[in-house]
Parts: C-alpha cells; structure tokens; sequence
C-alpha cells in the first residue's frame, strides 16, 4: 500500500522552495536533510513532492546477478518499479555509484502515465536527454548505460536508507526543486509545511522591498520593523 | 591516412542512442565502454559518430616544454590538428587532468569546417560558451584556460590509449550523445550497429505503450508477448 | 571605502573572454590565475568585471556560533553584505565546503540593485533558479542551503584569500564568463587588458578565416603571415 | 545464534593468505571479494578467519539520537557488542565515513577475552594505539574520537551489507591479513579452502625455486613442469 | 611572545588520550575538534601538549615568490621559525595540499633542541625517516620535498586557522598522541582536562575489569554500579 | 639490453636522500619530479637507485583478456618480467587504479635472486606482508590481490610514460627512499648527484649545530658564514 500525504501538507509544500524546507528544519534542530551530490536532470519539471517508497542496495555478488538473470530469485528492482504508487517519491541508496543506471527513459515514461511524483538515486540513470522531454522530476548523481545489476543488488523496499549522505525512513516526504532535494521526517511534515510557507512568502516580501531598494541590512534577514511591515500587509 | 567507417555503419549508429549501444555491448559481454566523466559541451550539437584518431600524453617536464616552445622538437598537437580527417573522432588522453586546455574555439571551428565527426578529451577544453555556438560535438571533463604545454606533452599519435577509464585503439568506434560517449571495438561496429538499432526501435514502440498506460511489468522490459506485439508490427 | 577599478580598464577588459585573459597571464609569467572548480551559476548574466573585495574564512566552532546569533560578536557577513560597493566583486575563501550557502537570492537581488559586479565563493549558495533570474554574475561550486553559520566563520574582510586555489588580494580585478573566474593582480589590469583585447581581436579574426577554410596549421596560432595580414586589416 | 563455521575449514583458512583466497576466487567467476581500503589497525595480529556477524548503518538523524541517549530507543550497537560470539567477526557498514568511531579499545579488549575472531569496519575507530597492544585483528578505514551516534544509525544486524565495496551476507566467511580483508560466500568456503591452500604450497614451492635461481619465465606462473615437479614432492 | 599554558594543565593533558579529550568535548557540546587527515610521523614521539602558534597561508603567485627569494618581503616562515617558542605547538593552514614541505628535519631537529612542543600541518613535511628519529612530535598529511613557496605563501602569523577542517586560535591548546590531533578552545583547556583525566582512569578501571571478563554490557559503557565501584576504588 | 648508469653515479645517488635530489632538480628548474602517492612497501629496504625499465598500460578489454589467456596474444607482463635488467627499477603506469595487483612477492623474489634495483607502480601489489621480508624496494600506491589482467592491459615497454603525475622516460634515473620516489632525467643524473650529495653533506654539517645549539636563523637555511664554515670544515 503506499505511503500517503495529506492533500492540504502536499499543497502547502509544493508551493515551498527546498532552501526553505531545508531552514526551517535547520531552525527546528535538524542538521542533515539536504541530499549531497544529487541533481535534477530535468529543471523544466515541476516542485517535486511526496513520500519516500525506499530501496535498500549493495554491491552485486556474481552468484546473486546469476540467479536474477536466471529468475531464481525475485526481482525487487521489477517489483519496486510495478509498485510505487501515485503521489509518491522512488528513493533508491545506491551508495554514490554512477556507473550503473537505476532507470531511464522507460520507467520514467510509466511513472509519469501512473502519476508517481519523482524519483531519486544518489547512483546512476540513462537517456538523460529523453527523461528531460518527460515531465516528471528525477534527480540522479550522473549518467551511466548499464544495466543497474552489473554493480548493485536490492536488498530490501521500504526499510530506512542513506541517500546522499541523509537518513531516509519510509514514508519521510521528499522536496525537491531547481536546488536539489531534502528529506523531512513524516511526523514534522505538517509543522514544516506552515513555517516553511510562512518564510516563502516573508522572504518574497523582503525580496520584493530589496528590489525596490530597500537596504540588506535590515530587510534581509528581516529586522523586527521589516517582519511587523510584512505581517500588516498580509493581515490587511 | 584517416581512419575509415563504412557510410551504412555510420548511418545506423547514428540513429542510435549511447544507452542502446552500451547495453548492446554489455550483452555481448564487454562491460567497460562508457567513457567515465566525459561530458558533452554543446547539448545541441547533432549524435557524433566516427572512427577514434588517438592522441596519447604523459605529465610534462620542462625540457620537453622548451624544446617545443623553441622549436626543437615536432609539436605531435599541431600535427593531430592538422591531420585529423573529415568523419574522425579525435580522442585525446589527458588522464583527467583538467587545469588545462586540450583545445579551444579555433581549433573546434576548423574540424568543424573539415567535416571532422567531433573531439573528446578526459581533461579540459576552454571557450566552452563559444564552442557551443559552432554545432561541433566536443566532449570533456571541464573548462580550463592554459595552453595544453603547461601540463601535458604527446608522446604519440594513433597508439592504444584510456580515455575515461575505457580502452581505445585506433579506428574503434565512438558514438557521443547527450548522455556522454561510448567506444564501440571496430570488429564489432556492424553487429552492434544492428542490434542497438534494433533495440531503439523495440525501445520506441515499448515506450509508445508505456504513455498509452501499458503495465511496466510485462512492456518494459518486454515481455515475450510485447515483443511478438513488436515484431508483428515492424513486419506488417 | 570600495576598491576602485578605472573604468577604462574596466570596458575593455569586459570585452575580453576569460581564456584570453589567462592566456595573457600565462605569457607573462603567471601560471595559476584561473580559479578551480567555480562554475557560473547564471549563464545569461554578462561578463563580470571588478575589484574584490575579500572575504576570509575558518571552519566554526560552536562558541563562535552561539556568539553571533547571540548578538555578542559582530557578524562580519552582515558587515560585508553591507559594504561591498557598486563595480565591486564580493569573493569568499570558503575552502571548497559547499554544504553551506554563503547568500542566496536575497542577498544577490540587493547587490544588483546596488549595482555590485558580481559574487565569488568556492563553496555552496542557495536558491540556484532564483538567482538565475536575477541578472547578476554569481559563481559558485555547489547548492547549499544551510545557513552560513552550520559550517563556516568569518574571520576578516579584506584580507588576502585563497578561492578555487588561486591568491586573491583585495582589490585584484575579477573577471568572469561562462568559462569561469580568473583573478588579475591589480598592477598588471591595464597590460593585460591591452594584451588580452589584442589577443580577442586577433583570435576573432583568426576565427573568421577558418571558417573560410583557411588551414589551421597556418591560421591559429596564427603565425607570421597571419598576424601580418591581421595587422594590416586593422590598421586599414 | 552465532553464525559456525567448520573448525576444519576454519584451520585450513588461517593457514591461507588473503590474495591465495582473492585469486581463487578470482578463478572461480568472483571478481569483487577484496575490500577496498579497509587497512589492518594492528600488523603483528594473528590471520582473521571467521563468519560475519554484521551491522547496517544509515546516517543520523537527531530525532533517533535523542531516542537513544534518552533510552527511548533500543541501541543495536549495545546488543551487537554483546552478542558477537566467539569466532565470529564483527562486520559493520560505514559507509567510509571515518569522523566517527564504531568502537575503541575498550570494545576490543572484551572481545579478544571472549574469543570473538575479529573486527571489520569501512568507516573510523578510535585508541589505535591501544588496539595494537591487545591481539585482535581490527581492519578500519581511519582513526576518529567521536561517538558513533554522532554520525551513523545502527538500523539492522544480521542483515545483507556491503562494505568496502564488498557484498556481504550474514555468515560469509571473513579472512583478514596484513594485506588486507576477503569475504568468502558461505557456500563456498569448504572449496575456497581446499585450492587456495593448494596455491598457498604451490606457491611456496615456486618462492623457494625462484630463491634458488630459477628463471620466473618457467617458474611463475608455473608451466606444467613445474607443476609436476610440485606434485611429485608432494606426493613423495 | 609565546603563548602560555599552566604547567599543571599540561601535566594533566599529558596523562590523557586524544580520544579522551574528544569525547569530552563532545559532551560539553564540541563535535568538531578532532583534525581531520592528519597523521603521526614519529609514532614513537611522545604525547604532544601546547598552545597554538599559528601560520596562515594562501596559494603562492609568481610576484610573490620571487619578492620573498629577492629578499624585497619579509619571509614569515623564517621568522615563525625563530619565534616558536619552547612548550608552543606550531600549527599550519596548509589547505590540504601536499605537494610542498612546509619543513623536514633540520628545523625539526632545531625545534626539538629549543623545547616546541610539536609541529602540526595539513600539508606535507619531508625527510620523513629522518624527523621518526627525532623524537619531536610531527603531523601531517604527507610526504613533499619541494620547497613550500613552490605552492603556499605564508600571510600572518597567529591569526585564526583552519587545520584538518578545524577552527584554531592562536593559544588553543593542541593535544596529539597516535590518534591524531586534536584543538581544545583555551578557555575550556582546565575543565577539559579535569574530566578527561577522570575518564582516562575510568576506562583504565573499566578496561582492566573486562580483562578479567565482566560482561561489557554493564561494564563500559559503565552503568551506575560500575562507576560506583570505581569511586570506592579510587576514593580508597 | 638492459639501461646503463655508470657505477659512480649509481654510488653517489644512493648517498643521498629523496628531498635533497627533489630540492636540486627544483633549483635546476624543474618542478615536477616526486611522483605522488607512491609509498615505500619495505620500509627496511636500502635506498633504491636506477635506470627505468618502463611498462605502458591501459584500461584492459574483455577480448584482450580473452587473447592472452587463450595465448593469442604476446603477455608483455611475462616479457617484462623476465627482461627487466640486474639494476635496474621496473616502473609501471597504472593510472592509480589499486584494484588489481601488478605483482606481488614471488616477482620479488625473482627480482631480488636476479639484482634489480627495484619495483615502482602508480598502482596495487599483493603480499605486502611477504614483499616486507624480500629486501627489494617497491613502491606502490595499495594494496590489491586480483591478477592484472583484471584490470589493465600493457601495451608498450620501454615507452615514455607518466607514473604518479611525474613524466618518466626510459633510462631515467629512479632514486626511492622512505619519502618515496623522483625521477631523475638520465641526461642530468651526474650533475643532480654531485649538487644532491653536496646539498646531503651541507645538511649533515647544519644539523650537527642545530643540534649543538645553533640558532635556526643563520643555520637553515645556512647564510654565508655557515656555508664557508662547513667548506672550511670539508677542505681541512
């Protein structure tokens, strides 16, 4: 069954910037949320949003790639690509090996059709070029053209996982946009929501003075005049 | 004399994509043909294919360095410059050493009007923003700005050389795309030619069903009955 | 009080490319000018030219930090945020850390109204899009988005710096393109600007002859025959 | 339970060198069993032989750190420590992350008085000096003072990892030297065992002709005569 | 003037660990003291315990070298040199790089008939046998024998460092044994060495009753009745 | 036909250290001479000096290994090993890729049994523990255990070649000691021998005074009076 987020946090979230999420979890004592080294490969696509579908995986043991060729054993690269539902986000630990790709253009294409919200490996994809006609965001450490078992071999889905360096636990709500991508813990998705929106548009207030002229000084971070200026205007 | 690629080779490797070629090549049990690191400059620039003149260096040493500067020994880059033909792919090894410049504009310019096929280098190359105005297909590792004598010297053109972590010789095959580069052994060019097309194609019709809402489990990778599906629509 | 660059100086070294100004150093003797690893963030943005103004920094420690946002110490980034001066380049020693963001942009949107030249830091900024849109000239090695203080302490402004491995001192002139960032001691801005616009009008008119086909080994590096031909047009 | 391995296996291992078992492997389709830049922590440590009792990590995350030092949370680290058996060897993922440190002195001590084999760990210990004094082999990739919960989270033992780059199940057979650390899949230690043992003597036998003058060319690899000449000593 | 540390602190620090040090400050709130990548050379050497002098540095430029081989600048090196006063620790900023020696073993052997305390770098040094015979505490990160203007130009002395990714003060006690090297803020070096020597004797406590086989579950860490039974000890 | 060094020159080179030739040939203009991350596996070993004996490697491809296993192929490791000359240093180019071995103690043997001076390579060995006990100097950047071929194909011997970042061509003078290794071009091997041995015994004079009390400023670098007290020293 997937993960699920609410409607009205998944609206509020996709209106957030990453360097937003990533402050506001900074200010409420978490250090660690922004995925090192992983990038957007498509930047026209949209805000990405949802929760974490993980995948554990380890370096391949020829006698383990033989059985999978050989259908020995279960795939659960096949099944995680079968069973990752609408809304929600694909995050694979590949342990920063690009030589090998997760996925391409295919898988991209069927996510895209079932209304998966993204996908991210700190690993490897191919045909960077099609997936970027695609739409759907996906976010990779490099390209690479071969099949991903040649180097790694899933161990599990749904248990918690690194992903760029970050602590991933089923279930946790991935953000990402032109930035890159963070990880907010599922119990403080909501809480992150209304702060991070709050500062969003604080910040599009200071920003918008900044531009007129205003001086950084006290208007970016904003002073206490800067933030009253701010809340009377959107109370009014 | 350049090397050759026969025109019909050529024409189906260029319909192909990197991805199609390297996991062609995998299947044929040859692992390491994807160029490591290397990455296109000018995203525009048309599918580069073309048969490898190679340029091999090693670290400098000032001796050799003022030996060229004065003329005393043959400059190996004038010559590769000079003498690299039309549909060449001229690859240089630099050992990822990119604090300098392989080659710039000028030099891109002039294989352009020669009807050079394209140039990679495992080290830098400068004029990056000029380079992609001129539609030449120039692949590398980073932008650097010396004269390639501040920290390279040629030892010898068209002998085996690594580029990227890959075995190149003389003549084999280089296929460059969005995704980066792969080197095709001569030997193989036709055989691989016509199973990566094969592949494109079977690839293109599995990705058309995908859009239509195909289930991933049995269009990708296809299962016998999307292949039969396939083939029975290529034949008819 | 803004390090000053005469404006002159200042218009014909913007219209100089970066490789041509490292080349112009290079023959004069100095070698490690380019600086590594800082890449543009806003490759519309036009070319950046000015004096730096410098920004020295030290990994934290946690008494330094509760200092600042205790209001005990001065903040020397609000400091620096404030002073840098129209045509100036605010560039940072952040010794490759690219976890955290020096200023994202806020910060960039107030120094184009100030009329800054451009930003420099061989570590993270946030808000990567946003600053693309903005028009203002910012390299950088990474996206970050944690605050400045989770990782880095300034110490002093104005002081000698290292930035992308290259010796930066206050007031050196800055210069960067789509290639990147080269830095010019100040004694030398108005030699190499002369050297560095003469070698761009002789490579542009080296450049309109290999498009008309004219061999390169004759053609660029343009020997005698060449540069005669270039004179003789221009002083025509 | 502790994972058991056949003490005949068991003593016909420790008479083996690591690269006798990395070779037959090698000869027997396994190409990646020699974990990279896991180093031997104390030189004059008996040969390591033994079944992995492993430990998966994943980064930190400061909600589970506070769990833990309240008591909220079970620690792992805690019952992987008592739990190791005798013979066993204690395997944890890292991840090469060496600012933390799995373990110390301490830890060791009470393993070496328990008769536990060995300790592997593709991250950082600590009292280095120390850990030479006390007789246990200890294969780590740095030196570090931090408590462990500073950088990793323990999230399962007895499961699959990867370490060092290695593939690693539960029970695989461990052998350590100066050289360095192998993981022999369990299946196939018993066989593993008898060749590289053969090699071991072949080898041995070769090392004393070549002392003796022989020529390398006939002597190693040795030809078939060699070999004969082996195997009739061996059998006399 | 050198900088002065208590003879009673020291004495203290003497008798403790680097880890023990680490660990303390770590309770107290310190997570980042422990410099990274720098290596004992003379394992030998005693433990290492003294207040910061400290030397800053920035990439060399040519004008730079040849002012200071001209004898027209000042060098800092010689004068550090002479000014490193007995019991101080010299520590240099050298970026990582270690292509160039800040020192080999004529100024370690002068140092060591001076009474410094020890020389911390994290660059290279040369004449690494000869500095083991020594006796003098020596870290760094590895070997060189170009001069140090070949790369680095020294640009104040006793000025805020970062060493091995470390905030250091001029006067912050550096303590080093065959873990490493680690920086305790001065005005914390009393309270740290308190409670770092509790430690060392607790774990000497804790150690020698795991050698005699108590269960490590309840003996270290220590639970309450192990610290008591410490207590009494210690207090009889 | 082995490369020749002149017995005298031989002899005085091994009077001398690393640092001493590496800080000659600086001051005879070159810079790049110390090949980077080559260690000393044998620290006991005496001081290595010879001419190169140089191999050429390159990534290997699957039907290159398939040729020299089946024997279509010439195997230059075997050549290589059987001519490499009493004297002289084998130096290997393995792009430091430390996955594979290029040799291990049974080469060494061989090596010692026959007088070659020594084994260098940019790459992995096995056997570190048993090459220990040889006496033969080899210098490598790790440790490895799979046979070479796994890795890296040999395409030349005696070529030009770089190993380490450093040029080395054939007969160039190798000198290695527990710093590690230079080269020394062979056209300037008696000049750099009678400069070093001065410049050792120079160093020897100046650190007896350090050691007697001499302060640092006017001994080393030694200043007019020093240097003509050691001649007078040297000419009584």
């Amino acid at each position: 069954m997937p993960h699920h987020l609410a409607d009205e946090i998944r609206t509020r979230l996709t209106a957030c910037s990453v360097p937003s999420v990533v402050s506001t979890l900074f200010r409420m004592g978490y250090q660690n949320v922004f995925l090192r080294g992983v990038k957007p490969l498509a930047p026209g696509a949209p805000v990405m949003v949802g929760p974490a579908m993980t995948m554990r995986t380890i370096p391949i043991r020829e006698d383990m790639r033989a059985a999978l060729s050989e259908g020995k054993a279960e795939s659960l690269q096949k099944r995680a690509f079968e069973e990752t539902g609408p809304g929600e986000v694909l995050v694979c630990e590949a342990a920063g090996v690009t030589e090998t790709a997760l996925l391409g253009d295919m898988v991209t294409t069927a996510f895209k059709v079932r209304g998966v919200a993204g996908i991210v490996v700190d690993g490897g994809v191919n045909d960077r070029a099609a997936i970027e006609g695609i739409g759907l965001p996906v976010y990779a450490m490099g390209d690479a053209s071969l099949p991903f078992t040649s180097h790694r071999h899933i161990t599990a889905l749904n248990a918690p996982i690194g992903c760029g360096g970050v602590a991933i636990f089923p279930g946790d709500v991935l953000i990402g946009d032109g930035n890159g991508v963070a990880a907010i813990p599922l119990s403080l998705a909501d809480e992150v929501a209304d702060k991070a929106l709050y500062r969003e548009r604080l910040e599009a207030y200071c920003a918008e003075r900044l531009r007129q002229g205003a001086p950084i000084g006290t208007t970016y971070p904003p002073d206490a005049a800067t933030i009253a200026a701010f809340e009377a205007q959107r109370g009014g």
